[in-house]
């Protein structure tokens, strides 16, 4: 039976992705060596860690001043460190959710937090709008897509201090004017590679300008003037990440991907609001994110809960079951998610509707 | 050509790991799906992570109150962890090298730092003895194998104060007695899995006696409550560490890979003092790593040092070049490497020595 991926994360790459990483893991760049065993600092290697923050840029559109870096730990890790490199004495947080609460708390430990906005009232189902953002911050962070409640912010907003978005859940998704950004970082894991790699994009200007001891590791320059390579990078993790972006590429590059991606919510969306079983957990069109499609039985039909994951799981339908704090059901649909895995998702959701 | 990978790291892992990782990157458990893409709280992840921890704790024979975690981001940003998670007041910290320098850095950054003893007046080509260790330091840190000089210390030895040892680079290759040790940790790509996953070993009950408040991602609490998914972890490279623990546990465990790592730098030390063009660089041989064996042109014949490099690497010898700090020439032997490489590597020297 063919397999489904709606996960949200690891969530599913693109074939390319899977069959290059098995060639360079059975013979790397005609070393015959793995590159699950070669050195990082064959020339090789040097090659592809190159050309994946070339890429990485040249995808996002980036200025020139601004620098990519990849690095271990995930973004949770980020959300220490972001505070420690550029909170002088308080930075703005918008909370819509989970990660967006995690980065307020470790940003408490060094400094002044201003809760600039929140969507924490309605359980994190839409994105604040309309907020005023203080200019005496040291920097506003987002979340520009919200996993677990299937919100997203499509825009780039204008921001009066130096924005930082947590992107793990949506870079890559649509064109996005970097300029507007100090910072853009995020977990691999969604629209980029295996988990174990995270992608700091910053404005190199802006680095320099605490008084704190930074740890090495902490000091996003360190990473800058080694090009990632300050420790031991992941290899076959960037190696994966290079080949995603390469795929990217070749279908067209992140405009194509926004296309698509409002193609397939689009189908998705539809159809929960068209089918009397669900609906859907975001109520503002505008706030639905294309990434993450979170929907609920409609409570006539609340019973019915149990039994469409088992019915949807047993079609195919993988990592279909919404996360505990909100119910339900979420279907992530990222960059790699072909067309036809929303149209049979949508497929049993209609035989579903038509048993009961 | 066969190639034979001398790599000091990342380098060789078994077959196995590398033929096992393969399949679960194509069908990952039965699951239909890859596990660069399934999701890490499946129940078939799960169940990858707790077994990694079960045996990595049983191949060590760690005694009941030890707890292993998997984290990100190189042992390199552990060098920061550490102090953070252990240092009161001072810590003592062995100096053998580069990479204990490192650690050392960090350190300073949160307290005070007693060079208990260093190496440092001969090019850090011994390991220090005969010491003595202040009874008042909140912990002792020592860098048991220290990959670029070629020295290792074989024994766990006694300290007063508890012992915080990296492992990075000999880490099963001989049994431990980790009641010894307050904490054991190490970057995962020599003798365990690709690069991307760092393993911490630590004492729990010596946890929380700290008064700093700790960003969740440092305090070792954090991972050990959450099981090593407090964030998403690097999946496949954990998956490939537990191939490599399966390996190691089937043939023999850590003495087996002992007395074979004892044959094979035995090997190679002796055609080294056989051979009339080769001096090693480690005079002691109780200092001499079993894992990097290092070695420099005799004096007389230091005009062949490029041409033997080339000789080798012509000859499928990789990865033989010394660090740049002691120059010459690096074998690395971990447990992976088969007895062939470091035999076909001893051909090679004799022919370059017939030759010249």
């Amino acid at each position: 039976m063919k397999k489904h991926n709606f996960s949200a994360g690891p969530s599913i790459l693109p074939e390319f992705t899977i069959e290059e990483t098995i060639k360079a893991i059975q013979n790397f760049a005609g070393t015959g060596l793995s590159i699950l065993e070669v050195s990082h600092r064959s020339k090789e290697f040097e090659a592809v860690i190159e050309e994946a923050s070339s890429l990485f840029l040249e995808l996002l559109g980036a200025p020139a001043g601004y620098k990519v870096v990849f690095v271990g730990g995930g973004a949770s890790t980020q959300f220490a460190y972001i505070p420690q490199n550029f909170m002088k004495t308080k930075a703005g947080y918008v909370n819509t959710g989970v990660w967006a609460s995690k980065a307020i708390k470790e940003a408490k430990l060094f400094g002044e937090v201003v809760d600039v906005a929140s969507s924490k009232d309605k359980n994190f189902n839409y994105i604040p709008r309309g907020y005023t953002i203080p200019t005496d911050l040291d920097y506003l962070h987002i979340t520009t897509n919200n996993t677990i409640y299937g919100t997203e912010l499509k825009t780039d907003i204008d921001c009066p201090v130096p924005l930082v978005a947590d992107m793990s859940s949506d870079i890559f998704s649509r064109p996005i004017d970097v300029s507007k950004y100090a910072m853009i970082y995020g977990g691999a894991q969604k629209n980029l590679a295996p988990a174990g790699v995270t992608f700091v994009v910053v404005k190199e200007d802006l680095l320099g300008k605490v008084d704190r001891v930074l740890p090495s590791m902490v000091d996003y320059r360190t990473h800058i003037e080694n090009g990632s390579m300050f420790n031991t990078p992941p290899c076959v993790i960037i190696y994966s990440a290079l080949m995603t972006m390469k795929w990217l590429k070749n279908m067209g590059g992140v405009e194509v991907m926004q296309r698509k991606n409002i193609e397939k919510a689009g189908i998705l969306y539809n159809e929960i609001e068209r089918n009397k079983l669900f609906v859907p957990n975001v109520s503002l069109e505008e706030d639905r994110s294309l990434m993450n499609i979170t929907f609920v039985m409609n409570p006539d039909y609340m019973e019915l809960e149990k039994y469409f994951l088992t019915f949807a799981t047993n079609r195919g339908m993988d990592g279909l079951k919404g996360h505990r704090s909100v119910g339900g059901f979420r279907a992530s649909t990222y960059n790699a998610l072909p067309r036809e895995s929303v149209e049979a998702l949508v497929a049993v959701m209609q035989e579903f509707e038509r048993s009961h």
